[in-house]
């Protein structure tokens, strides 16, 4: 499952674009990762602070206007998420990006996740920060776990996220990460995984291919969500090959149809 | 670990080159191999049926001319590995190419290897043939372990190979290995594993994509020795990003060295 992350506040375009309300630039992108193969639309305007649900809500009804594909609405304040999905009218249950082991966190947006039905994004961290090791992230899973099925949340609605941090400043990041998602795919196989991938490469040089090559691990290990650009062909391509190469294509169909349409070149 | 597969007499230049005694086609690919940072070369005479042991002992003299790799004997036949490793009068322990389950190869094969102290690859299959799935596979290889113990060879001179096969034939091939080298990893860990990787993608376009992204699958989950071509600068390249990526890389400092040489454009 992919989630376009390309509507982001963070990017500069997005930014002056949603800043001017210019809707041609939002439908662009829209549609662009619409017919690239997106199966959400990760909608950020974070940088708002004076505004967000104001400026998340346009972006929300500009881009419904050309997209089918339901949003992730991705914000850390409980207050934009709400006006968010009370907004939003598709048919397809939105996504929540994202909730995490912090107590506040939790306690603010659990009950939208229970009222909307949503999916939602869980950071395998909480009070206490980023936990190091697999074991520790697993344990803040775990009770994320906990607490959402106590509010009546199915736990087909979480997907955890590992925590993907730079190698070039720990060189047992990436390692936890994948250690961490063997850990979920075996102890909590109810839930499922999402994550971005470009921290993985942070400081060092081809980011792209660190990013696509990290990917590729995470595949195999049976991450299914991965937030990412999905214009970027040679990762599409990793993502169709990987499946391929893992028995999770039959008859090759989809590589050879991914061949077909030039992904490979 | 790294075994140059490019002098191997099933490529044409290579049965031309030994069938005519051309030292300096020979003498080429093992330079260049041995410069692009392989540790062992391997050498095969397998098309030549009627003199295989001369053609063997020539190919290795040549090598050995130009080249301070150890060999890598790649045969089927008893009487080449013996001939060969006889001739053979290098300080560093050569590698046997390879033994496997099926009894009569074992018991040719098993006392030279004893004999020589060298390293030896390991087919994961016997007589019954190659086994469909990752416990049979384990099962094989722990058959051999117990007849190598049994006769006085170490277990680090044991590389086991899970046999990569075609994922267009059989879509569970690639699955299959995978899930043999996390067993092999877990349950043998005094052994080691190579393979070749081509076979994975046999049948299908894009071959080089899917074989590099198969080795990082691979080196992702403990496979430490490769049988491929070292001039490849993208799957050395792979395989040099995904052990970064994998906390294997101290500093990132082999990373950032192969990249200053230019090895990710």
């Amino acid at each position: 499952m992919i989630i376009g992350e390309l509507l982001n506040s963070s990017r500069s375009a997005v930014k002056e674009a949603v800043a001017a309300y210019n809707k041609e630039e939002i439908q662009r992108l829209a549609i662009e990762q619409t017919e690239a193969g997106a199966d959400y639309l990760d909608l950020n305007c974070g940088v708002f602070v004076d505004d967000e649900p104001q400026r998340l809500i346009w972006l929300l009804k500009t881009v419904q206007e050309v997209s089918p594909l339901p949003p992730c609405f991705d914000s850390p304040s409980p207050a934009a998420l709400e006006a968010a999905l009370e907004a939003y009218e598709g048919k397809k249950l939105p996504m929540i990006n994202s909730i995490s082991g912090e107590q506040e966190r939790l306690k603010a947006i659990l009950p939208l996740v229970k009222q909307s039905g949503a999916g939602v994004i869980a950071l395998c961290m909480d009070d206490d920060g980023i936990p190091q090791s697999a074991e520790a992230r697993l344990a803040v899973a775990q009770k994320i776990l906990a607490a959402a099925e106590a509010v009546g949340i199915a736990p087909e609605q979480i997907f955890f996220d590992p925590l993907v941090q730079p190698v070039a400043t720990n060189q047992q990041a990436g390692r936890a990460v994948l250690d961490t998602v063997e850990g979920l795919h075996k102890k909590i196989p109810a839930c499922r995984m999402a994550c971005g991938l470009s921290n993985i490469s942070f400081g060092l040089p081809n980011r792209k291919l660190l990013n696509r090559l990290f990917l590729v691990q995470l595949v195999s290990r049976g991450m299914d969500s991965f937030i990412l650009n999905p214009l970027d062909k040679e990762i599409m391509g990793a993502l169709i090959a990987t499946r391929t190469i893992c028995g999770e294509d039959d008859y090759c169909g989809k590589y050879l149809k991914a061949h077909r349409k030039g992904m490979f070149e």
